[in-house]
């Protein structure tokens, strides 16, 4: 028995029409050949969301072919038939003996498919950003080095740009970011642990709203007091106190999209410190969202921020956000000083405005948004407050 | 005010006797100094576990200095400052501006450290199997090149061997797994979507056990009708439905250690082909864990796997499972024929026989074993059943 399709999150014409872009790509580029291996390229363009980028695995995208061809571990292969919108006989399984061999890996498969396709003679992309230098060397050893050509980022930089159906489904990934963050207020009490707090707030990520689920559960950021001034720590072992701050970070996700969200708790009333921080932040967020529209430049956006809060005497060290959508973070445009990446309609961002002023004071606030024709269009709509719980 | 130090997971003496390893093995490679880039070699070496390694962060460890030096990014210093066991004047933070950066990054900053602390002219060892090509050749331009040796994997094998304070910390995880896979038969059951069962089993892992919380939540594979021939799917949007076939792999996680386990579900009683493939594989379990003693290799004990299934006329594609503890895979020795890495007291392995046989059906069990002096200690203790529920 052949195993079914998934229910797409796509129509096979939503696939298409971003692979028309990639080849358009490729052409200007002089390559006839692009090997994918970035796990979030792959899921832009077949729909795979497997967790399986822990052993080598591409995309072999021909300049003439319609679909691409997916060649992964035997074990995987299922599963891609399953979710990928390409026909059955486009998944290409390699062999299980390549795990872990002393010699070989999946990469010496997916090199064999482009000398079988008689590509041995003709310009090769590859994405050397995600690759080990012994990967990279091996494609160079193995087929014509001169031929090998760097596309870092190629198909990465067009999909910062998502359809409208994508921006559907980031929608989606938002109101379970938004329901996350109103979960957190519920649950954070004095004298609850934050591991069961936590607990809580994955529950409604996975649950998801709306009768749609999430697809996968996204790393969650809990940095409560003695921690707000730290970020990227899940959660720890001790128990949320009266006088608490917590600091937390997540995303809700659909399909590969995430909707990344922060904000602010204070058990008990803020501090003034705080306060004043936030009073100021929130000048900053309004100042940065109105300039958001086509023709503004990533490093506009980032400094409106910047000079507001400066005007107001506080200061943000690390940069106000980044691409955002397949994956947490892509690794295009980011809202900083210089990025002279202009906007365009349907790119998205998470406007990241987590402030680790000290060592033991921080302070975080985020918006996922869109660009639209004419200005902005926040994603997330949880309230812009410090959430005073008791 | 300075950040406080996080309750430790290992005393210093710990630290200092991994510590002690690596520094023998640079000197049998005769490298002054080693760049640790590996996210889960930095945790074995330091106690880091916050979440930070998609932008450049490394230790170096000199052979002449008792603790080493972290570098990382200017945000996630406090984290380090809050987590390792060094001193905080180990910890050295680079600019934000690194971040994103058209020309320049975090290792640029490692490769500065390197250089102002006169080892230009030293054997500087990095792990490039987890560098990309772009940064090995960053290193070896900026350095003299000739200096800069190859050390992949040298902190990983060392850490396959674990002391017996890390097996007390995977015990308390695989605790957890036990928990989460007992979590599992209360709330599958027909009608009940797959997102609302995974959230369940997340929050077991999550809380975790006996008070001592999962302290990051490790990937969830729920591979249901019609998905079982597939593995590395979180969930899926469906509803479980009678006669359904439920895979599930988890792992309980405790200060960067996990303990994966995986056990087969059916809503209502199993196929006769469940069944027997069931019956078939737990024969195998056995045949390999009675061959797991030092002196044995890998080998040994995965043929011991295969032989025994092979009598009764199933056959297993992929390996029979693989070193574990730090993160999920430790990319060292392999349960699969012909690895000839011999067994060890203390060595760790996620016994790994999840057998996908045709495109539509599979079937899992596993076990997290350490070798112990005489023979094998199953840290997980599920019961090894098809969990039947209704």
């Amino acid at each position: 028995m052949t195993i079914s399709k998934a229910p797409p999150a796509f129509p096979r014409s939503e696939y298409l029409r971003r692979l028309t872009l990639v080849k358009s790509e490729m052409a200007r580029r002089d390559v006839e050949a692009l090997v994918v291996s970035d796990q979030h390229n792959i899921t832009y363009l077949t729909g795979y969301t497997a967790r399986s980028a822990y052993v080598p695995q591409a995309l072999v995208i021909l300049a003439t072919e319609e679909e691409p061809v997916f060649i992964l571990r035997r074990m995987d292969a299922p599963a891609a038939m399953h979710q990928c919108f390409m026909e059955r006989d486009k998944i290409i399984a390699y062999p299980e003996e390549l795990i872990a061999h002393p010699d070989k890996d999946g990469y010496d498969a997916i090199i064999d498919y482009v000398q079988e396709a008689g590509l041995t003679d003709k310009r090769i992309g590859i994405e050397e950003f995600s690759l080990s230098t012994l990967t990279a060397e091996k494609f160079k050893r193995r087929l014509e080095a001169s031929n090998v050509v760097d596309c870092t980022k190629a198909v990465t930089w067009i999909r910062l740009i998502k359809s409208d159906l994508e921006i559907e489904i980031m929608r989606e990934a938002a109101a379970i970011s938004d329901a996350a963050i109103a979960r957190a207020a519920e649950v954070i009490r004095s004298g609850v642990r934050e591991a069961d707090a936590c607990a809580e707030i994955a529950s409604v990520l996975i649950r998801g709203v709306n009768g749609k689920p999430g697809t996968r559960l996204e790393e969650i950021a809990i940095c409560a007091t003695p921690r707000t001034g730290t970020c990227h720590i899940p959660w720890a072992e001790d128990t949320f106190r009266q006088g608490s701050q917590i600091n937390i970070e997540l995303a809700g996700s659909r399909h590969g999209y995430c909707a990344a969200l922060m904000r602010t708790y204070s058990i008990g009333a803020p501090s003034d410190r705080l306060r004043r921080v936030h009073d100021i932040q929130l000048e900053g967020l309004d100042a940065a969202l109105s300039a958001v529209q086509p023709g503004a430049t990533c490093s506009d956006v980032a400094n409106a921020f910047y000079r507001t809060i400066e005007k107001r005497g506080l200061k943000k060290e690390s940069r106000c956000g980044y691409a955002h959508g397949i994956g947490w973070t892509e690794p295009t445009a980011s809202l900083r000083d210089s990025d002279m990446t202009v906007l365009q309609p349907n790119m998205t961002f998470h406007l990241m405005l987590g402030n680790w002023i000290d060592e033991e004071f921080g302070y975080v606030i985020s918006e996922t948004f869109r660009v639209t024709r004419t200005g902005v269009d926040v994603l997330t709509t949880a309230p812009r407050v410090i959430f005073q719980v008791s």
